[in-house]
């Protein structure tokens, strides 16, 4: 299985596809299976795309993950496969594969310490793409596609791989929690409006029911604590554990980002009523 | 085969296809197909995701559908599978499964009356999830995964199903017809704009060319009718009978919607002339 | 294996792979691995999507291509299958397919002069219809499977099909270019603002760095030539080679067609400095 992960939109994707496709077809392999993650992450946004990875990729079976979030397509930044236990990660060296790599690993170390703890990064020699704009279809697609063929188990049978521990780092900043509340930041927000923190979720136990004054760069909002978004009236806001496990920002059938008046790198303050 | 349908957009579909895979994966089984439908039904709306189900499920050949439009994610809504003849559709006990699942089984019964007849609904014994906001992932994705591997004429031999007979019931509204014209309602507005009514397209039969009164919340507004939408100028109304086999309210290259001035749920009258 | 490109949007497509699916289903025979290309070309734009078209399904390997997008639909345009080298295209007569079926069989050709040589086309014979509306579902979709049955190779077969030479023809405009620069002519914009011209992106050779003065039907922008976006400064404009191999307006992290103020079929000129 190759799964895909892109900020591309439409119809760009589909030449990835292709292209896996013919370079399986061209040596009489099957096809692996692709499957897309998304096509739509927030455009040239690394660490959203980080956080959506880390968020997803750990549902899937072992699998190689080919990922092109790459606002320095055409620059000198390089090229990397990561090896994260069964995964392989394929993507540009900006650090949008490294939390969900460590995810995929079971690596629980200090990432901001030690990006690579765990895991097992690849530099790729890139030979002279037929693109400067679009290395998505040009080289990640390739590599992914010889990553499943060598198989995870066996990179360093890939003569343009080489190990490396020099690579860009990414990390998502640090909450403070105490018994009265947290300080913490948006980290990204859903198509639906749904405003996800990096507060962990475990702050709310006990709490449901009670009220939470969140502050912003705007002022202040308060809202109910409630496990669910049918639990406050259409249009109310509400303070949540999201599926991510995070303190999460919404409104029952509408949108947090605007009732809370926040958006993605936004800082927030929770006081617990 | 596994149909996936949802309201959920991106990327969290995603998890739904990574935890059905692993299912399958961690029991050293093969993973069917996966085949979305749609990830981009109207929000939080069931009876148009019902319209919609209805209108594509009947396409498959005998599969495994998976929906989740489900407003009340984190209440006490009970999670169902229903067999509908080969079929087996999985999800939130709001009616969105049935009127596809009693097109699956054929059943032509009246569906305000006996909401299950033709079809076998079974509640899902649901253990308590990891989130209370994604039983997407957390419930219906490996309820699916596990109604598939079993088998749709097995559904006995799972523990977690036992048949029941208290669905919530879902059916659209009946319009009434007579020789002069047709009243009715608006089911749903497609992404471009064009409007399908509950009026069956029956109505037009031999009025190819005649003009129709289209009675709105705001007015009438005059329109042929022609079979298809190149049979008026570009910009201009049409009535039509649509590929569900309703009556369509529609715009040749532009918005239905806009131009006879309606929404999802507006009442209709069609005057013929 | 089957590709799908449309302009349906959501869920039509849906329908289209349930209808693929239950034909080789109902002849227990394996369904072939479908690909979605694209489902949101811009709506009834046939010289869009045969832009799109020739730049992706070249990357794929030998396939079986059903495209929809027909503007016509329901009028009596011919319904055609077109052989090219070992991969076929079904579709509507609008020319939609014969840039990318071109392409795939390596015909190197005047297409304004010769718009089928080294392509085969074949006529459909359409039965009548189930639906004027929804020919993906009701004719493309069906033949699609049905070629991919017998085989691109055995078309012959297929008692549908007979050979034509007579279609409906499509080419790009072409541009003019001499060494002070070249006049040509918005193909698209893609999703994201990148301006696509029809010039070749040669005209750029050792230009990299210097400056062109782009003239549009609203006056003329300067923006300095730059082999990949992150080469300028982030909002600032660029002119690129794009990975489609023609000169594009672009604008890092931003959108180029704003920057530039054009839109597709606009007339351009290109002055090098």
């Amino acid at each position: 299985m190759i799964t895909l992960a892109t900020d591309f939109g439409d119809p760009y994707p589909a030449a990835m596809k292709g292209v896996v496709a013919r370079r399986f077809a061209d040596a009489d392999a099957p096809v692996p299976r692709l499957v897309d993650v998304s096509h739509r992450f927030p455009r040239q946004d690394v660490r959203s795309a980080a956080f959506w990875l880390r968020f997803v990729l750990p549902e899937f079976p072992p699998a190689v993950h080919c990922v092109v979030v790459d606002p320095g397509v055409g620059t000198d930044r390089a090229a990397l496969v990561v090896r994260a236990g069964e995964h392989a990660l394929v993507g540009p060296d900006n650090g949008v594969l490294l939390p969900a790599a460590r995810a995929l690993a079971g690596a629980d170390c200090d990432a901001a310490t030690d990006p690579t703890a765990g895991i097992e990064p690849f530099e790729v020699a890139v030979e002279d793409p037929d693109s400067h704009t679009f290395h998505g279809r040009d080289v990640f697609a390739p590599v992914a596609a010889d990553v499943h063929r060598a198989g995870v188990a066996d990179l360093d049978r890939l003569p343009a791989l080489s190990r490396t521990g020099d690579v860009d780092p990414l990390s998502f900043p640090e909450p403070t929690v105490d018994g009265d509340g947290a300080a913490g930041e948006v980290l990204v927000v859903d198509e639906f409006g749904n405003v996800v923190t990096n507060v962990p979720g475990g702050v709310l136990d006990g709490r449901e029911g009670t009220t939470v004054a969140v502050g912003t760069p705007d002022g202040t909002v308060t809202a109910p604590v409630a496990r669910s978004y049918a639990r406050v009236g259409s249009g109310d806001r509400l303070v949540t554990v999201g599926s991510h496990g995070n303190v999460e920002l919404a409104v029952n059938r509408g949108r947090g980002d605007e009732a809370f008046g926040v958006a993605a790198r936004d800082r927030i303050d929770l006081a617990f009523g």
